[in-house]
């Protein structure tokens, strides 16, 4: 008997005009999509909103309510500007609090940085029933409240976070992947990707084109949770396309 | 009199496994974000689907309503896991034809790289009633249908149909922005940043920490479609800054 592994689902909610107006390149939606993976949990969607608290409640709602877990990255510093713990106390109908020992921590951490004013303060405030995330970087903590996890904007602070997180969370199988590179036009292969995804049961092949060197050619990466069907899969792949005489490079080109 | 000039709002679609693995950075948030900013046209929201037809129809239906425009990239290629033409079809409830023009552009594309086969033919299928977006690049066209637009994934080639589009547009004023930077704390300008927001209607501005050759500093950026109003702000923030003994860099540090 075989049953069919269950599959944890996460969803990340990227907030910041920043981003929107091109500003800022993002960086947290690769960042969190690669270390999910190892943890077992597919992202299985992202949003990217404004600073605006009505954009914030409507995606905070609609995404947590259909994945296993949601990650915000953006908008939990100190400035006017940083409304996602407003917005999402706000989609959870609970009051925003001061956390002592959020508030202990930032005590201590700006002791010899100016002392803790007004505007520091702010970052102590949590929805109520939140737990604290650690953020060695730089202080101010990130907040976890039931499946909703607030994490800081700038990447290396996201970073120290998700490694605070890491293990921390239930998840399944992670999902594994390998590349098989050809020099071949995706076009000419198209058939056999398409049949050989048929063929395996489990697997799914992703088809990346490029143009380098002056000349065409595309990685396959095939995915999947079971590392035996992978294998076969990509194995599988390599034979068909050296069998319409194109050459296959396992690992990718 | 004064009237409120219109807002021309955008929505992005990323769709892709590749960007939702992490195995790929994404670049066309980024990219077509500055580009709207030239035409005129704000980026409201964008979200990020994996290569699923459910997922892609439900993200088309809600951003095309409640934006101008809605603009997708990837998986509009030859092969299997290219559903992009189909799930925006199913979306708007039209059947899938070839276009007659894309048809002949990819024979002419093909003529002297192998020929137009069955895979490269599905790169001439379309929505019905749909038109097309030159791509100087690859031969492969982006598909226009109502006020929704379907591009390449692959960054060089967004980038050569946006350069299509560039003009054809309508949008309103261009959202303007001017940076202030400081070394000064974030946290320790916060009312500051707050209060000059508020004296200067029209005006929104983004602070955005960093930390750098060991010392913590922000960029301050004013938005704004008024160049005079975004003037006197961003001169009001210099003095502010200055009068509470930090400097103020107008350009950002």
């Amino acid at each position: 008997m075989t049953t069919t592994p269950r599959i944890w689902k996460a969803a990340l909610l990227v907030i910041g005009d920043e981003i929107l107006s091109g500003r800022t390149q993002d960086k947290n939606i690769a960042q969190v999509a690669s270390w999910l993976g190892v943890q077992g949990i597919r992202l299985a969607e992202v949003r990217v909103v404004a600073d605006d608290t009505a954009a914030i409640v409507e995606a905070v709602n609609a995404l947590r309510a259909r994945n296993d877990y949601l990650f915000t990255t953006g908008g939990i510093g100190p400035t006017h500007d940083d409304i996602t713990v407003d917005a999402v106390a706000e989609a959870l109908g609970v009051e925003v609090v001061i956390h002592p020992e959020a508030r202990a921590i930032l005590e201590r951490y700006y002791e010899t940085r100016g002392g803790l004013n007004e505007a520091r303060l702010r970052m102590a405030r949590v929805p109520d029933g939140a737990e604290l995330i650690p953020n060695r970087m730089s202080g101010a903590p990130g907040i976890q409240i039931g499946n909703v996890f607030l994490m800081a904007g700038v990447p290396s602070i996201t970073a120290g976070m998700l490694d605070a997180l890491t293990g921390a969370l239930e998840g399944g199988l992670p999902l594994l992947s390998q590349t098989v590179g050809s020099w071949a036009a995706e076009s000419e292969v198209a058939d056999l990707l398409r049949e050989t995804e048929r063929a395996h049961d489990g697997c799914v092949i992703g088809s990346y084109p490029f143009f380098r060197e002056g000349k065409v050619g595309a990685n396959f990466v095939v995915r999947s949770v079971d590392a035996a069907k992978l294998e076969d899969c990509c194995e599988a792949l390599v034979i068909g396309l050296r069998a319409l005489g194109r050459e296959a490079v396992p690992g990718g080109v």
